[in-house]
């Protein structure tokens, strides 16, 4: 049987060669801790944490590599900007696509800190009206934090009217770049933004238990940190050290997993973003075109392609999507996932809560064989 | 030249062979969300986790495998504790012997949440005597922390003291075992904790990025999650689901280090944990037998071998230990650990802040020859 792989939105698979290579000589020759020791190896493994940070300046071009900090995943990333941002009383402004990742906490700084939420309504496809957000804004709003992409839809949300934002706003700007970071240029300097949470095992293709949090110097400065410990710096003082990178890093790093994460970022330099998110809309093209030719099947996202990554939300007419989704698996080997996706207010906006959608996700290492084969499957199913 | 690792109090390494091979099978062949994705590769990697978590709970006796979460270090275990259980006007009692990892989130707490705190002092060898910490409890007294050996002398805690504190208290009980996980045996029931920390990546021999946290049924009810988001559950929720594991762990979790913890686990049980103490302790008894012939030697920690981990600081008088550490890597291949080993509060206890100690720590890969050549070299930098 076929063994085809739909779940890139979720985290991308196969890894390319280098990126498992990496992680291997990491653990077999290198495995010091970074910044501790002052040995060889310990320099070493510092050396591979700071050519990480620069390539993550490259790729999005962030202000310093002081200013980018790793973190076990994009939600930690979130978190740490939530939390190290937010003060009792301050007002923050995000919209009805958002995952659980920025929801949940929220949720828990609404509860413990009285921080005040508003919830722009996306339309139907999932797409954010700027104006929108800014009719929230007053005074207390202190952040605006929305995705960039939805993770159920696809739904590319404007990312190009932040400095408008900044003409109504000092609010700190947080992007979630879970589903983007890797398939769509982004340019943190020139976008006008304060944080962006990317995910290292999603489309930068390295390993999971890596992500981090690109700042500019303003909130450099101003985050607090969240979690507290030994950061191998004034290893004399009883506070967490006040400067970036440092005092947002505690414990020992995941070097196995940044040194991979490393090797994906050299993975997409070679490529180049701009044809990994050609082949990938190619994909995303013929799996839509083909969709709308199969009755029953209901496509949710924006019409136009280019308003849209390369993740596809479809439910089938008179079917249990969790049941398709096992079928698709054992009767195809067509691995997707169904359900809601860690975003009730994405399939809320969508209409499709509870019972959710089969979401569709295509990488770079998918083929335009793969997705014909998909849709034909689909459409067997669907006439069933 | 030779090259000697005696830093395995930051890290071990090497690590076993089927460490390596763990995290290279999961990147290449299964690299799925566990939990999240219902196919075959998401439920194998949700498998990977659970075993993982069943390996602990063996190792530690812990109640049930609900009640282990994994976090990215043992930093972050401690912080969860700490941030989860402890709310304004709490009072804390921990000791002079605490790392970072204790201290900053204390110092955090200190300043946030007006949390009290009584260091109790632990005598110039680094030992704790537990009806210290008896005289410091009093009604509002929520929890007491403190490490099951010092990572600067060796020092092991009275864990054997814990039901006796029960006799006074309710506090929650935890126990930093970044130094003792899988050297000393622990029994997490029989000792009355409700909390201990546990690292991957040092005496576990697994990667970095992994660590984790054993609860009591108590402390999973009580714990309050710091960091919240997608946990592939109760995914219609928008707040964090309120059950273990998953309130606790938030966003993709490091399932290839987890892997490799899990072969870890095995290696551990494949040798013992006793048959490890017992080869670790030989060395240090040599080393420390031999380190007494040398003139201008001085030993920190306590003279009974039986009162100590493999983990031995020094300071030879009339040198810098900076210097000495740096010639140990350049001059004789020899790796180790200079400075304050994120410990100010270790270092003050033991009489050794600012300058620090020369650090050597064994582990279950040295031999005895690597510590005799050690010796060797001690004595002619020291004879200089």
């Amino acid at each position: 049987m076929k063994s085809i792989y739909f779940d890139n939105a979720a985290t991308s698979n196969p890894k390319p060669k280098i990126v498992i290579e990496a992680v291997q000589d990491y653990l077999k020759n290198i495995c010091a801790s970074p910044g501790r020791g002052g040995y060889g190896l310990g320099l070493e493994a510092g050396r591979i944490i700071f050519e990480a940070r620069e390539k993550i300046r490259h790729l999005f071009n962030g202000p310093s590599e002081e200013n980018i900090i790793f973190t076990p995943n994009v939600t930690y990333a979130l978190n740490f900007a939530l939390l190290g941002i937010l003060k009792p009383g301050d007002h923050v402004i995000t919209t009805s696509m958002e995952h659980n990742s920025v929801i949940r906490p929220l949720r828990l700084l609404e509860k413990n800190r009285n921080v005040e939420i508003s919830i722009v309504k996306c339309n139907k496809k999932g797409e954010l009206d700027p104006s929108d957000i800014i009719k929230e804004i007053k005074p207390s709003t202190k952040a605006i934090v929305f995705t960039h992409a939805s993770n159920v839809s696809g739904t590319i949300l404007p990312v190009e009217s932040l400095p408008e934002f900044k003409n109504h706003t000092d609010a700190f700007i947080i992007l979630d770049a879970a589903q983007t970071a890797g398939v769509i240029d982004i340019d943190f300097e020139k976008s006008g933004l304060d944080f962006l949470g990317f995910t290292g095992h999603k489309a930068l293709y390295g390993p999971p238990g890596t992500g981090g949090l690109v700042m500019s110097r303003r909130a450099g400065k101003a985050i607090m940190p969240t979690i507290c410990g030994g950061t191998g710096s004034r290893s004399d003082m009883e506070f967490q050290p006040d400067f970036t990178p440092d005092k947002m890093e505690a414990g020992t790093p995941n070097t196995a997993g940044i040194a991979g994460l490393s090797a994906g970022l050299d993975f997409i330099n070679e490529n180049g973003v701009d044809k990994i998110h050609k082949h990938e809309m190619k994909l995303t093209k013929i799996f839509i075109d083909g969709l709308k030719q199969i009755p029953k099947v209901k496509i949710y996202g924006p019409d136009e392609i280019e308003k849209r990554v390369s993740t596809v939300s479809i439910t089938i007419d008179d079917s249990d999507m969790g049941e398709l989704a096992f079928r698709l698996d054992v009767e195809y080997g067509i691995m997707i996932r169904s359900g809601l996706h860690c975003s009730p207010l994405g399939h809320k906006t969508l209409g499709t809560f509870p019972e959710g959608t089969l979401r569709f996700s295509f990488g770079y290492f998918n083929t335009e064989e793969e997705v014909e084969y998909g849709l034909n499957v689909i459409k067997e199913l669907a006439q069933e």
